[in-house]
């Protein structure tokens, strides 16, 4: 029986003292749009009037997926611990982005077909050798699928433990768009078409096969859209089920949660079917190409920061956003007042 | 007469430079949407494969405006000299941005009303102090107009003389709403009501009240739709057309420009109305809430690279767009390549 922790209530009085705060600046009210939004929400989830942000870091779940058989991807699978080692050696977009933003990059083996010498620096989460075939059967056990939650968990409160203000979720796993867009046909009741793109590079004949091979998916294993375990079984993936445990993770103790782009938000809607109260934990950062990735934010009832036509994942887009985090918290913590600074308010 | 340097055409072998190069990079191709495009326009602005934005400003240029007698403002005109020194003491919006961006802030008064006392910190470039009121009269004469376009420019070369690889444009003054609504309203042809939206925060009295302003202003002073020069006399401001003069004096300069919000975008209208070979130095910083801002970008034809629902100026919008900036640079430089990574590309 999967065991999910308390997710408290973001605090209310935090929020209020922010919002107030922010009221006092020297600035038309308002005028700074969402980033006074983001200052607020950040100080109701650490509970605090003076939120921080200074330590950071994106977690980045890989995993494979036996319906790369069908040739749902542009990639071979063995890109997938290609682009592990990559992370390790600190070549890939995400390590760039993150050394940017002062975060650091932790890289987990949900669930990659090969296994990783030990020593190697990647957090082992292993479920499994990569799913299942769905277009065949399903993706893993249903005790897989709770040992994913689980470890995802795990993960979060390990970071937890490193010292951690704010976390982002990052993805690697050759094929992972095509059980993400399962999921997200699942939950939203969106036709599989309207939440299918092209991942890494599909041509048209490609995508139409994509398509086929989702619809195929859900005929096949036929997952309980009202238990969110049972669609990760079924048609998810090891990488997406550990982000939804870090998601419901991070919020238990009390972190924001930067949601990256479409594989992290079909994570991050199985985690908001098993768990709602992590709602007030997400930023979703920006809004990826793959059709239908809004189709998932607008179910969660989540407005993504940026829109810059990115369909990378790793966690890019989100840690991209965590300068207009950063800014939304230094403005509220380092502006001056109207009068601190004997500037004339607005009568 | 004015004179306007001449603006280097964009070195196209460093952008298709750049462009092969990102093809390279462990990474699907485009999948970094508007960062890769942005690196792209960066190589060809300064004319290398290997493009820098480690020495980065924003120049915040202030003006006040004789047409706050109309009550167009929620805010007194005392306003903008007590932000002048908000700036210079390290305490606004844009001051709390650009330390975190690492961007130096370049104070300068075009025609603030009152004489900032020597040594302040203030640049001095005043042209006058404070416009005429265009509700009744032009704001400035033909000679003062052609000074605030030489003053900018020198502003341009002085910073890029003190070290400047990326360059902010940020504007202060009360009142600066309504000029640039009349700017956009001439050069655009797109009605009043489209371009003029509630500046600061004005009610939907104060918005018909200010609409009214700008349609006597534009039939009192009958400006000329095609000469920017007489547009900036009639209807202007010293610090808009301070910050046209800045855009202009950075492209001869070879620097890439981002253009914050409203203000800022009709200072960039006009001076791509004086020289439009300024156009591929351009980088859009943020669409703001203030109606009609989309009209100008479109006239111009950049499209902004976020939507925050910001509307405060001074340059906040620009300068955190310089985070995205610089990311889409590191990327470029720092990313491994399918060979080095040894990742296998797609077939």
């Amino acid at each position: 029986m999967l065991r999910i922790p308390p997710i408290p209530v973001p605090d209310h009085e935090s929020s209020s003292s922010a919002r107030a705060h922010q009221g006092r600046l020297t600035k038309p009210a308002g005028s700074l749009g969402r980033l006074e939004e983001l200052s607020i929400q950040i100080a109701a989830i650490q509970g605090t009037g003076k939120p921080n942000v200074t330590r950071k870091a994106v977690v980045v779940m890989a995993g494979d997926h036996g319906v790369t058989g069908e040739g749902v991807s542009a990639y071979p699978a063995d890109v997938t611990p290609q682009m592990v080692f990559n992370f390790l050696n600190g070549g890939a977009a995400i390590n760039v982005l993150a050394r940017q933003a002062g975060a650091r990059v932790s890289v987990v083996d949900m669930g990659v077909s090969v296994d990783f010498p030990p020593g190697c620096g990647v957090i082992d989460a292993k479920v499994d050798h990569g799913t299942g075939n769905i277009a065949r059967g399903p993706a893993m056990t249903r005790q897989q699928a709770e040992q994913c939650i689980e470890r995802g968990i795990e993960v979060a409160y390990r970071e937890f433990d490193r010292g951690l203000d704010l976390i982002a979720t990052g993805d690697m796993g050759i094929g992972n768009t095509t059980p993400s867009s399962a999921i997200a046909a699942i939950i939203t009741s969106f036709p599989v078409e309207k939440v299918t793109g092209r991942g890494t590079g599909l041509n048209e004949t490609g995508l139409a096969a994509k398509i086929a091979v989702i619809k195929q998916a859900i005929q096949v294993n036929r997952p309980d859209r009202n238990n969110p375990l049972d669609i990760l079984a079924k048609v998810g993936g090891f990488e997406i089920g550990g982000l939804a445990g870090l998601i419901i993770g991070s919020a238990s103790r009390r972190l924001p949660v930067v949601i990256d782009g479409f594989i992290s938000t079909a994570a991050a809607l199985l985690a908001y079917e098993i768990e709602p109260g992590i709602k007030p934990y997400l930023i979703a950062a920006h809004r990826s190409v793959e059709s239908g990735h809004h189709v998932m934010l607008e179910k969660i009832g989540i407005e993504p920061l940026m829109d810059l036509n990115m369909r990378l994942g790793e966690g890019t887009g989100a840690v991209l956003a965590f300068h207009i985090i950063e800014a939304s918290v230094r403005i509220l913590n380092e502006m001056s007042t109207f009068e601190d600074a004997g500037v004339t308010d607005k009568s």
